[in-house]
């Protein structure tokens, strides 16, 4: 089953929660079991698995993340100027898997599913493809 | 077929690796051909395909990560003290598919599947999915 | 189904567009919905998936990468001097998942699937798995 979302980004760069989207495409598809892909098809966007109860956890991982990988490098040949957000997006992918078992995703406690905007704001597509295992 | 295991982590940072459990994973549900996910359901810890024979090539990994990413860094709001361990996290990914044929996982001779503990030592979880082709 | 294919890598550090050879066997396979497994057996090299347009995205993308895990570091302990290979590989991952839908691969306009290769110049190995949903 394939269901399409779409997602607007607040800022430049920013995580938007996106557990409730892809839980939602797992109770429609009514399955026991099986295997969820959740995809960005963008490439100046991706996705993460992270903390989804302190939100400094995200303010953290952006700002450490742009240290390494500053937003302004004047050695950058691409002339929109976003090669760092292409890089973060590559870093952290825009395809990720996800275990549904007893009809639900499976994820820690403490585990959120982000959409990771690095070049926004914008709107954003999500993907996700539900696939059951043999009955 | 669904299976969950535990792993014991030696050390704050350290890679374990999981490739027999995964294997005996495969092994169990008797496929011959599919797809495998492994989760690790934690924000601290993750998993990562990397070398297999010579150990300092993971040595090399986690210091070089602690190189550009420091356990402390003065900004960081989070409480806890570890956000750079959510971000290597989130950088490595803590669900990792991957391909059965002819009965066993594809893997190349070098490859092995390590858990990344970024913040142990601890006990963690990994739940293993395997999903059957058409027969 | 299960594809293999072989990639020639031009040099040390270089990103080759391997979409057509996944599209190609997605359609070999004649399947109208399902999930794909790309794997690149090695521990140097990987995936990812980035623009497809202007060809100065992915010498950014090299660039800044190797800013941060420079290929020398005389603190590797790995004899063989390629640990920035491996460290980049576990980055960006070296088996990465696709959605099938309507008998194609769901990529954004601007997605190109590329095999990165870390340490070459060499000959790669592309396993592709095509699982289709149920009928």
């Amino acid at each position: 089953m394939l269901r399409e979302e779409t997602v607007r980004t607040p800022a430049p760069q920013a995580f938007v929660d996106v557990t409730a989207l892809v839980r939602k495409a797992v109770k429609t598809a009514g399955i026991q079991e099986g295997h969820v892909l959740v995809s960005v098809p963008h490439t100046t966007a991706a996705l993460t698995v992270n903390e989804n109860a302190d939100p400094s956890v995200v303010s953290d991982l952006l700002r450490r993340l742009e240290a390494a990988f500053p937003t302004n490098d004047p050695a950058d040949g691409h002339g929109e100027g976003n090669s760092h957000a292409h890089l973060k997006s590559s870093l952290f992918g825009s395809c990720h898997p996800f275990i549904v078992a007893e009809g639900d995703l499976v994820l820690g406690t403490w585990q959120g599913i982000y959409l990771c905007e690095f070049d926004g704001p914008r709107t954003r597509k999500l993907v996700i493809s539900v696939l059951a295992a043999h009955p």
